[in-house]
């Protein structure tokens, strides 16, 4: 039975990678650790022994209490600071943030268990603008990281390098692309138009209009029940040192979004373009290339973004019906 | 006249930076930043004025409080733990050293200073390993940092450049290879050898065995003298976002740097390789290509390898018979 330390375990990553594991009838022991209590139930499951323990991870005093008496086979590195907006509008802090839990997990594990294998979650963020031509992206490519958010990413994944040539950790790395799917909170873009237009076909928006940023930038959007199917695999397949894209190898705007959106609700809408919501140097388009984790971990795309977009609709559906 | 903070103000560089300027006749207001007491004079000086500040740079207010006062044209930054040896030792805590200083410094300069010109220095740590078909290294090549030391100086780079081009703030970037020249301190390789070397000739060391780490590594030595011509030559031609290589351009090996020592010296030594020298993953082979700062700012080398010896000699010769 595997051993599991999830950080950053409240959000919505790890809510599904627990779903992932219970459903795929993977016995394990699991401590999340996060700064705040996560509103998803953990204990109804079959074959998890979940616990969690509440605290920062900047303290490092617990995180080595913790990895002491738990000796994790695995240790997925999901907590972070990851608004790209809120990164603009304080650098410093945000980039100090993200490395410092990343640095106190990284020299509690290389005292107290060195021998743990650690997913390393990294952003498209690090790869920063491409032209169309480049596209899509692939692991071997420079980075140029545009936003303080993507610097931060980059130097985590360098120091895990360091971590792992200089000192024998075995860490594997991800640059992970944009998420989506049911459960994700409404300051990410996809969840918050599907939350807002969800509203407007319930009449609890009476103004059939939505404010967004750049509705023209691509992402290469990928459902989160594919990223932890992907993150478990690379656990399992994963080579030490390596990165892996975790993406769904193509791209689709804003715009495109909204229309697939609003056909599946039936609803005839206005955009608003609110400036407050453009960013300095925003990457136009981004899609990258998930070759080298389907060979190295034999890993598909399962869900398609139809479908994807039709359950994020029905969690906001049922959600907004609560509130 | 141009006002210059200069922060690292106690170290080796910013020494020959105020000779430099003092010798050039250029007349600027000057005021240093240090954690320690400068161990030079600065007061004796007809084109300078030079003020002395005695802080830390992890203390935000007080660089606040200099720079809304001072209203500086240029920033040479200086400051850094630059060692890569503490940073093996000591990775998170020399990581989030130099992070922070440069993080405070920028978002001061953001708020009260933001048109001022900086010039952040780098190093050739920042591109990791390349074989020797690959040499010399341009600026455009991929970076691969190696120690931990290297990725902090890459990541305060891309943090440039996200100041640089999200925010407006003129900078410029360095990556400064091996600098060598007399007041350099012993913990640094040459520096270190010539003293021991200087010490047998004198008989202060009575045994002729020096000790040393891989004495193959081959490194871009520069005189520190030619470093602070480029500095300044950047202030003046460099622009804004671009990164320079500051280096000779050839490569020589600490062999062969003892032989030209031990033959200027006119001794015979024995070499004793200490593995406590030793680093992980060091380096082999380090040489850079200076022909964008040469293209860009019209530098040149001016001070042979053979001259830089013999002055760093004369240093402790004469230091030597003071101690």
């Amino acid at each position: 039975m595997k051993k599991i330390l999830i950080t950053g375990f409240s959000g919505f990553v790890s809510a599904h990678y627990l779903h992932y594991l219970e459903k795929n009838k993977i016995q394990c022991e699991i401590i999340g650790i996060d700064v705040n209590r996560p509103d998803f139930k953990f204990s109804n499951t079959k074959y998890l022994e979940v616990n969690f323990n509440k605290y920062d991870l900047l303290e490092s005093e617990n995180i080595e209490k913790t990895l002491f008496s738990f000796q994790p086979d695995y240790v997925l590195h999901l907590a972070s600071y990851s608004s790209v907006a809120y990164s603009w509008k304080n650098p410093s802090l945000s980039f100090q943030n993200n490395i410092i839990i990343f640095l106190n997990l990284m020299e509690v594990i290389r005292k107290v268990c060195p021998l743990c294998r650690i997913l390393s979650v990294g952003s498209s963020e690090e790869y920063g603008n491409y032209t169309q031509n480049m596209l899509p992206i692939k692991e071997e490519y420079p980075l140029n990281p545009v936003s303080p958010y993507g610097v931060a990413r980059v130097s985590q994944e360098q120091l895990s390098k360091v971590y792992c040539n200089g000192f024998n950790i075995d860490i594997i790395l991800t640059r992970s692309f944009n998420h989506i799917g049911p459960g994700q909170k409404d300051v990410f873009v996809i969840s918050s138009l599907a939350k807002q237009l969800v509203k407007i076909k319930k009449g609890i928006e009476k103004e059939n209009t939505i404010r967004t940023g750049d509705i023209t930038i691509v992402r290469d959007f990928l459902d989160v029940r594919d990223v932890v199917d992907a993150y478990h695999k690379l656990f399992q397949h994963g080579k030490s040192g390596e990165v892996y894209n975790v993406c769904g190898g193509m791209g689709t705007s804003i715009e495109e979004i909204l229309k697939i959106i609003t056909g599946i609700l039936n609803i005839d809408i206005d955009i608003e373009i609110d400036k407050e919501l453009l960013r300095p140097n925003d990457n136009k388009v981004i899609i990258g290339s998930n070759e080298k984790l389907q060979q190295t971990t034999g890993w598909q795309r399962k869900i398609p973004l139809k479908q994807s977009l039709e359950d994020i609709i029905a969690f906001w559906d049922e959600k907004l019906i609560k509130e």
